[in-house]
């Protein structure tokens, strides 16, 4: 066997993520290593936390990006905030929310979930019944962009319920952060992580985390070590931590960490709030071109996400064979449904750089011919 | 606050990892992010699994690149073969093994220790009593390159002894792969991890790993789930399991995983035997200047690493303000001394692309006018 380089084929990537990356971030990737330790390294490292401030809206001083995935960042908050035995109230309206309960259990925590269907929001009343019937909860979860429906939940009530419950709040915001409106500090939320690769357009690898100061002290107060060594937060934060002086925990992802540095100087020179709107403008040319064509929208304009659109597959139509043409005559990819909405939506994704005019005319364009229009 | 996107300065690598990484690598890492279900990406984690099976000289089947760095491949290793309240026999000889064994903790096992002194291999006869001790151990962990120290272990022995008492291997060869010689099936490795940025040459952040069909079974044969839902392997392998169909487990590190793919097509290229052999004659040229220099190595030639070199602090110098110098003066990064180490040795790393002829000269020459020579 001799394996070649590898060179991709270009696409444009309106999936549910990775979304298109600007080749400014590409290019960053691609500057020389240097060491995790050197003083030009951690220098960057606080200019990340700096801007994860920014972008989360926050002043928490944890706040961080996570060497791994955005799933490594979700059991990050878990594995932190979760001691075996405690119960976590899981809010379900979609594969993330499940994949929450599996990790309440797995830390050994009980969770209590409150279920809604999918492709609508968290139902703030029905938490605040289970918060009340429940008083022993001491960590209320949920998902602000369910990525497998394209709903937006109500972040800030949620959070605000969990306060007044004396609950910790664990809010996923993967697709949510820089896509729509997140303000961590001014909502109450407690312990939030994000991907690098939906509405930041960077790669995926990365899972930038923020946990307010009542977050941390629970960490402080905790009975048990977390389970989970690399992802301590106590040990992290000593090489994350502010100050020159940094204690080796493991070693960065560089060059995937320039990457994720350069995403965040574009997106600050963009304006955080005015990314918002675009995301929420391309939406609507998205909109009124799927339905001037007849497609229908999974979610109620009330709470659909922007940025991941769950457009339902007309009748007779073989969904894949959709996919396959747009991937391979447009080189498009979209995305297939998720769980539940598996053969019955795409997820069109509208991230980040994949938010702009151009791609939602191809992907009509596209559409249109693979239905024969 | 204004943060500029982020230049860093070039530096020469030859510390304890990251080393340094050669252009194609980061060129790769600068090409366009396609999706994580892609069929061309598919085809490309097909060719990293051939190739990671020909860096660790294996045909296991099980053979992938965990998505975060190599603390989190010895997490997943220990994750999915240590259950709570099984017993551990952990070798430690330096900071790695320390670490071994607080992974045990935290996943509820019990870690029985051998200890040898910092400098010096595990010493395989303490090792076969510990076992005849305690023949209620199932997993025998040992790091086969230390890079705390510089010291290689004899991995072949250890292992053998683990089969011979019915134990299953943990073996941590993040500094070995591709720089000393390293036969895991020969051998009879079971669970064995490494990282992409000691001698592969690529950036830090992905983890690669390889599991023998006994440690397939034994994860199959758990009494209880694998506490973390992000190291579970066997949803892991439900992604990068063979056939075309994958199931989504979390989102790959799309453009790391370019970057490992180049790296391991360049180690293909000069040949893994010839990239062993480079490693051993740029530690002779090392040697030989340091030698000349009257500086003396921790650890004797019989044990040593080539690739990782521990160099004792002369009397009278100031380590940290010569690592500056050098730095400062001729952008060389050469390492600390760790743990028990700290402030008695330098380590300087001959690592993958930084195993060459002109930075072991660089070097010479540097330290040689830090010290006033």
């Amino acid at each position: 066997m001799t394996v070649s380089s590898f060179y991709p084929p270009q696409r444009t990537l309106m999936g549910p993520g990775p979304s298109d990356v600007n080749p400014r971030v590409l290019a960053a990737m691609a500057r020389p290593t240097i060491g995790h330790l050197d003083p030009e390294f951690v220098r960057m490292m606080d200019e990340i936390k700096e801007l994860l401030q920014y972008a989360f809206k926050t002043k928490n001083e944890l706040t961080l990006p996570i060497s791994a995935p955005g799933s490594a960042g979700m059991e990050t908050c878990f594995a932190n905030l979760v001691e075996p035995g405690d119960k976590v109230l899981v809010c379900i309206n979609g594969v993330f929310g499940m994949r929450m309960v599996e990790n309440v259990t797995r830390m050994g925590g009980e969770a209590i979930t409150v279920n809604n269907d999918w492709g609508t929001p968290v139902d703030v009343s029905q938490v605040e019944e289970a918060l009340i019937a429940n008083p022993e909860v001491r960590v209320l979860a949920f998902v602000h962009a369910e990525t497998s429906t394209g709903v937006r939940s109500d972040a800030q009530a949620l959070c605000k319920l969990a306060q007044a419950h004396n609950c910790l709040s664990i809010v996923d915001t993967v697709t949510s952060l820089a896509g729509v409106e997140l303000q961590v500090d001014e909502w109450g939320c407690d312990a939030v992580y994000s991907g690098t690769q939906k509405c930041l357009s960077c790669p995926p690898g990365i899972s930038p985390i923020t946990m307010s100061e009542k977050a941390v002290a629970a960490i402080q107060a905790r009975n048990t070590p977390v389970q989970s060594w690399f992802q301590d937060l106590s040990l992290v934060m000593g090489y994350w931590g502010g100050g020159a002086k940094r204690a080796y925990h493991h070693t960065a992802p560089v060059n995937a960490l320039y990457g994720l540095h350069e995403s965040l100087v574009m997106l600050q020179e963009e304006g955080l709030e005015n990314s918002w709107q675009r995301h929420a403008d391309m939406h609507g040319m998205l909109r009124d071109g799927a339905e001037a064509m007849g497609l229908d929208f999974l979610v109620d304009e009330s709470c659909r996400l922007p940025q991941l659109n769950s457009i339902c597959i007309p009748d007779g139509v073989d969904e894949a064979a959709v996919r396959s043409q747009l991937l391979n005559d447009y080189d498009l990819e979209i995305g297939a449904g998720l769980g539940a909405l598996a053969g019955k939506v795409w997820r069109v994704g509208l991230m980040g750089q994949a938010a702009k005019a151009t791609n939602v005319r191809l992907f009509l364009d596209a559409m249109g011919t693979a239905l024969g229009d």
